[in-house]
């Protein structure tokens, strides 16, 4: 049984695994504060060109949006984010959990425009209701599509105008950045976005997220906020050392573009046999809506999400690749599917 | 610069990266229901000899606090701990975070008594205060003592006639089970404390606490609050792969005796200089108090923490060992230290 | 200009302080601990015909929410609530900001059923999302609708079976108990809710609600809460007077009741002028959907809110009548709408 | 039996139920935008003598402290306080369950210092313990000290060095600014403190308290917080109304004045029966030290607070005067004073 369930089901890439023995018996400093973590650092703010940006490096990414929100939002302010936004509907209420209301817009592409927001503040005059003050958007979204540059503009333009915060969840930017639609550079994101994160439990590291902060009033004593949500590790180097083994070359972009290649794949052959999909998803992340009886034969063989029903009998799937997908498995796949679907015809 | 500053300095036992690498491609479930998880809970079982607790594999210590205690406690109930408690001063205010109080109670050997908690009732009689509801204590606490087993089974009689919830922290469990005055079998602890963690952080693993829940009413719903709290990590599996190495065989109890034995050293001669020592530990931290200068001389070669002024001319410093520290290395230090002593007389 | 906005213009019914006159100078205990409140609770008990029922008297309606839903819920659990519902949208937050998510269903008449329990429990299956435990109603609702007897009967033998508490809120319960339609006794209460309160603010008090715990597993040191977040009134006897004065005959019940007879005589005339409405209420709200050019005709001389736009030409605008409300003010509006009507044909 | 047990044991001042009566069948705004809130608002302004300053009617003080405080601090900042202050041991953790830690220290005459203020500092050096943030003081004290204007200077020059925000709790300011030893005036305060309130419900009001936000950065959507917090009231005129009636002429300063002159007799009394007191306190509380047996007899007629054990055969308590204590019944409890320790002697 091989699993297209999600792109977190191996361990890491052997070059971060060689990373970790090699510094094994070296000592460091705790918390983040050992030269892994700062070379890592280093190395991130490079890539993205900037040196007047604060990194942190935290575990995961509930954890890395809860913290960043709590951390950036007053008491009676409130984060805005789409329906099918991680925050919203996949995290237990974690954002809540600090005092946060989350605003929720409709969006069939996963995507937020200044339309959505302007809809959320005209319906938020007084005090009588929370202050929408955060803009939560995911990049890829949870439907794998991704926003342009263009949308980008927009959205800071808008939330300029209305001192919004514009924070971007980036557990998949890997693959956002990497696909073939996309236009947007990592150095891009710094004039784009308040605050962003770098994902790299889902493109080959065993764990952790690069939290970038880019507008200078969020900096301040972030360290607090993580020390006291509990994701300051005492073995800090844990995450220092596969950050600076991702980002020292391009390792980070190679395993995100091979990820999306093998989803590529699957799309052209899946779409080749004339099946539309859920969302038009130039990333790791493709949802083609088959018929229940030809799902019922993939699972035999594969494992997947039934991401949501669309009538009587079909059904759209979640079909996820990662770094560590095989291409002769996505081959399997391919030709396990045709002669489902061809037998079926 | 040799550091005995703490017992995370270093990275993981050999067994455990390697542990990691064998399993690395293999297909797990994600968020802790991976079959390595699922197998280091059944040896931790085993080892307590109880199948009618719950374990749950948590990152870190300040996260296992956070995470146990406010989902232990209502909103108007609060914590008990020693002044020198973790979760009082080293924790950036994570319980009051969640919403709690902690009441602070004074004890110079670090542990708490039935005695202590008594004043705490008396002192809280009514609703216009906090409801003292839950017993934090360390094993081995901030300054290396230990709890007897009589010392728990007194606690524990408090604590049940008044219904309190007595919940042990255990980052350094492994160093007080190990301890040669220790006289408490990891098996006893269901009887005694309602809830505790057996410390893996500083003991040999990259990250991770094992949180061991005893009392029933406490157990319901426990991943709903790690999720929440941002503690259920995708790739669960780094916390499982972790403690099954950790506990299938006796690889946690040889690393912590090793450690003592290295602190152990220290303390025979240290000791056998005329030296005292601020607390009376069994464990991997000793606290000798030394002349100032002798301390401005050690510093040149090795790192420790300065624990606290003694008076103008002595200061309290404190050594860690742990699983790493190498016996030649303690030796080189009681040279140096002996020199130095000497050379001062 | 006289206003139709809202419940809440006036002072408080004169018996009331009258009351308040008449004790002032007797001294009393603190802190809700005062004979008045005693007495005022035991009137209230005996009125719903249980004793084994905990009474506690609060300032007004989002303090009367926040501190009992907190109260009740764990961390990781939620409450439900119509998309109308005063939590939702008109609280700024309030029950977020002590921790808890609220999950929305549509409801076109303001009502919660089954069938939109059983909705939000299929979607939220695992502890990646939150638990919805705790359903929220309003009687009468937002939107002038009330609960029948067979509602509340359905509605609580679903959250039985599925382990969900209800609770009301009852800002309005006056208006909803004296309308013509309803069949409800405050007595009924205690079996179909787990807790409920009855509102004064709205009802001929300066402030209060009274709120009643039926269920034995929520009544558990619950002044502790009121105190926690600021309820407990130094001088407690202000509320306790003024629910004795409500409750030790009719006048609460006669104040609604004169309350929802305005109402309906402004009902009778403008749906007597072929005006259809937004909702079908039998409470002291009314939702007449009216040309903007007779709205605006109207502001001249009367108060109220418009509460939404219908289409172009049409809004619905909310009036709202109380226990002080003269029916020569009815008499002159209902005259002069028919008026502005006329001509505008 | 009459008591001295607090300022709180009868209703409102009778000019005040007068305003409530006369106002009473005005129709208002509601939620404190009401006329009467609006004049209130601008009586205290003119008698502090300044317009840039905000003042918000709130309703009691546990309710006032937990707002303004989480108001004003961010999520990793915690209040200190004098280990005697209400917010530490009085309201059931409040401030902690708006998560804030609050860091005690110990002072014999209630106050705080510069001095206690450096430790604090150096005592919370980084992100591993909260961030000192905001200094909690009450005037008067909690036992009837009270600041002079130099302790106030001293205090003010630390906390702008060192960020620190300055809160005067001033649930019982009048009484201080009353004091024959205070050289404070109400104007005074802008310049000294951050932010202040003014004690309604201990100096003849029925409840409320006028807190008044002197430095800019906080002032911002104040009443976002008392909204969420359930403090906005319906019927916001009711403070309006008795604060208006306190400030529009010198009511609020003439029963202060009074309550302390009750006070002053007792003292004198007491004291030239060579009795000592527990504290020099020159406000409405004194805590004279009396044989047990004084004690015993006195409470066969009188109530009050037994306020600490001083030794064996001595305790402290507490005696409360207020605008409503009667002279004859201090002459009374004088007499009866002097014929207990008479006989004793």
């Amino acid at each position: 049984m091989y699993s297209f369930k999600n792109d977190y089901s191996e361990g890491a890439h052997p070059r971060i695994l060689n990373a970790l023995i090699e510094s094994n018996f070296e000592q460091e400093e705790g918390y983040g504060e050992d030269r892994y973590t700062r070379k890592a650092i280093e190395s991130i703010k490079n890539r993205i060109g900037r040196s007047d940006i604060d990194v942190h490096l935290l575990s995961g990414g509930t954890q890395t949006n809860m913290i960043a929100i709590s951390a950036f939002l007053r008491p009676h302010e409130a984060a805005i984010a789409v329906s099918t936004g991680h925050i919203l509907g996949h995290e237990t209420g974690a954002i809540e959990a600090t005092g946060h209301k989350i605003l929720s817009v409709e969006s069939s592409d996963g995507k937020i425009t200044p339309f959505h927001l302007q809809a959320v503040l005209d319906s938020h005059p007084d005090e009588h209701m929370v202050k929408p003050k955060l803009v939560y958007i995911s990049n890829s979204t949870e439907i794998g599509t991704i926003y342009k540059k263009n949308d980008l503009v927009q959205l800071r333009e808008f939330c300029e105008r209305h001192h919004l915060i514009l924070f971007m969840d980036g557990a998949r930017l890997g693959s956002a950045l990497c696909s073939t639609e996309n236009d947007l550079e990592l150095s891009d994101l710094p004039a784009l976005v308040d605050a962003f994160y770098i994902g790299g439990t889902k493109n080959g590291a065993l764990l952790g997220e690069a939290l970038v902060i880019c507008r200078d009033s969020l900096k301040e004593d972030f360290r607090y906020h993580m020390k006291q949500k509990g994701a300051l590790l005492a073995k800090g180097r844990l995450l220092g050392i596969q950050f600076l083994e991702l980002f020292q070359d391009n390792l980070f972009f190679e395993l995100a573009t091979h990820s999306n290649r093998m989803a590529e794949m699957l799309k052209v052959e899946i779409h080749g046999a004339n099946i539309s999909f859920l969302t038009d998803s130039p990333t790791n992340q493709i949802f083609p809506i088959l018929p229940n009886s030809v799902i019922a034969e993939l699972e035999k063989k594969y494992g997947f999400h039934i991401w949501e029903k669309v009538d009587q009998d079909y059904s759209a799937i979640r079909l996820v690749t990662s770094w560590a997908t095989k291409e002769e498995q996505v081959a399997a796949f391919i030709e396990d599917f045709k002669k489902i679907v061809d037998k079926r015809i």
